[in-house]
């Protein structure tokens, strides 16, 4: 599994001293003979975008999508750290590139951390060269990349998906509440398909929007979040649709493994919205369910309260009749026409005691869906977020 | 204080029975003579808007902007509760208009609780002629009303502005976190101003952007929160200006006392953005900054991590340019042109100590200001909110 399972990519993880204590804190993948092959990412939003992320942008519009490989590091964002935070991303492209033997602009960034601290450079830059000279490309050499970029994750994040001739292996660590203090959401994809860099922005974009577009813990939108993808050439050449699913087979897997993974959450919501005017507006609705930091608080306490339910769809900025909505937990329907309803209370207790627990809300208007991933919302968040120390 | 404060209103608390163990649960505010007058109101813009707030909505188009009275109960929402509730909330205006002579229409209605539970009419009913009976103009009255309509309020919230020959009274409960199984804001403000229907809608829609719109809690919008004021024409013919600043006073004070009491919260934020394009865009910036849960759980460990401040400046959707950007909390300056300064941490520490702390951001971009008013995010919010029972 991992980055290394597609034909073509090298991969190593080590320690460069961002992490006190020798943690590993720099993960590098590159093509196996350093040559520059189809690459495409997704950015944060954020418009106080992060040094790499800045970086990375530049770099693939300079190559008009072609990469040879990525340095990720964990332990400080290099973000808000003004003109030396965008020349230390820089120099991180540049070693990196002169170890596999590419150009600098075809090297991308992800980095990970704390907001406005210095990136320590000169720290950095004397474990690179043994770093990168360290990539191989067996499982092991993956599975040391994925650990690198953890941070609390208790579990390294990896994804393999195979499908008519091509192979996409993934990894990823987790956002918001899952490393609170560094509050990024990163992704690698790799890919032996054969195809273009056309090809892979529109089926990654599709995957990341059915993926990690489709997940909140906290509504965050932090200045690092990344998801790249580098396609080796070496297997089939897919359709747009063959690709276009195995990348979202990873992407949805790596979303999943977030969520359940969030530190502090001690429940995954399952929100989704059917019956909306359309799949936008599902979503927006499903999204603003997920995100209430009271509907959160309710599945906290296991507390089949709908009113809240039905208050986020309401205010949700979509569609909306009260007396057409249904809303369920799992299978027990607590509420129809948008009045309350007889129901089993205790399937509906049990629904609710376990990890996993679905919010159903029928808009009764159309035929758009979408479903959201979420958390609850309990003293673990807090715990978390409350200091940076 | 409160709403008998002007010439021309009596009121009335007391107990009918929605709470248990006779807390106080109905207030009513009336005309001295029954006789309706000048009247605005500005309610929620959830489309899942409960019964009284589809009523009051209602009657006040039907009478082109005139009132005699308001009831306000508190304990069940009635929202969510399809046609019965629609006539409950109706059946309330009908009693309280017998009972000092007036027409239904001529009656408003605020509910504040739970969401989703049939409005328990026939138990309240009974009550109803004896509070309505028993309304005087003192000051004592116009307490009780107050207090009828708090919940896990720990003081009644009341407030009085004068000014060129005009007074304005007013009562409010809190919102959110302050009741957060009745999570809804109610305010009331009566004046003896001589103004028409318009000119109130006018000045209380001002009053109510300047306070109401201006704080935050958990970023949700109730099904039941409602302004209204009522305008009884014993006093002076005020301007436009003169109106507007008086209701205005009264509504900031009313909204500063609920983000005081919140329940739940150790902290008080003052969120402040300048330099934005627009104000509009300076609220925006506040809004999204004073709503982050990380934000908000920084303040609670009374943490300076203003890297989630900028985050979250970055992700408001306003135009940005990190590069422009300077935090201050309180006149303490932490980031300038987008990247950390040498700070006093000693003022710094004793700053974010304090109840109150002023997140002061410039955006460096144009003369738009705005002030958000917010609290923190600790464990007496999830203790508040985790279940109903």
């Amino acid at each position: 599994m991992s980055v290394t399972a597609p034909e073509g990519f090298v991969a190593a993880g080590g320690s460069a001293g961002i992490k006190a204590g020798g943690v590993p804190d720099v993960a590098v993948v590159a093509t196996e003979d350093g040559r520059a092959v189809a690459a495409a990412g997704v950015f944060t939003s954020n418009l106080a975008a992060a040094a790499p992320v800045q970086v990375s942008r530049a770099h693939l519009e300079a190559t008009a999508g072609r990469a040879a490989g990525v340095i990720l590091t964990s332990g400080n964002a290099n973000a808000a750290t003004g003109a030396p935070g965008r020349a230390a991303a820089s120099r991180l492209c540049g070693v990196v590139a002169q170890g596999i033997g590419a150009r600098s602009n075809e090297i991308l960034v992800c980095q990970t951390g704390l907001i406005g601290i210095p990136f320590p450079m000169t720290v950095v830059e004397p474990h690179l060269e043994r770093i990168v000279a360290s990539r191989r490309g067996d499982p092991e050499a993956g599975a040391a990349a994925a650990r690198a970029i953890m941070t609390t994750d208790t579990v390294e994040k990896v994804a393999l998906a195979r499908g008519d001739g091509i192979t996409v292996g993934a990894m990823a660590k987790g956002a918001a509440m899952l490393a609170p203090n560094m509050a990024t959401m990163l992704a690698l994809c790799t890919t032996d398909a054969a195809v273009d860099a056309g090809m892979l922005r529109t089926a990654l974009r599709a995957a990341v929007d059915a993926s990690f577009n489709s997940m909140t813990v906290d509504g965050c939108t932090s200045t690092n979040d990344t998801v790249l993808v580098l396609a080796s050439g070496r297997g089939a050449a897919p359709s747009l649709d063959t690709l276009t699913a195995a990348l979202r087979e990873v992407c949805v897997s790596l979303a999943a493994q977030m969520v359940d993974d969030a530190e502090g959450a001690t429940k995954v919501s399952h929100v989704r919205v059917t019956g909306a005017e359309s799949d936008a507006a599902a979503h927006r609705a499903a999204r603003q369910v997920a995100d209430s930091m009271l509907v959160q608080c309710s599945l906290n306490g296991e507390d089949p309260y709908w009113g809240r339910v039905v208050s986020e769809l309401g205010s949700a900025g979509v569609a909306f009749d009260i007396d057409a909505v249904s809303i369920a937990y799992g299978a027990v329907t607590v509420c129809a026409g948008g009045v309350p309803v007889d129901h089993d209370a205790t399937a509906l207790a049990a629904h609710l005691a376990g990890r996993h627990v679905e919010i159903n809300c029928d808009l009764g208007l159309g035929s758009g869906s979408a479903a959201v991933l979420g958390t609850d919302l309990g003293y673990g968040y807090i715990d978390e977020n409350r200091t940076t120390s």
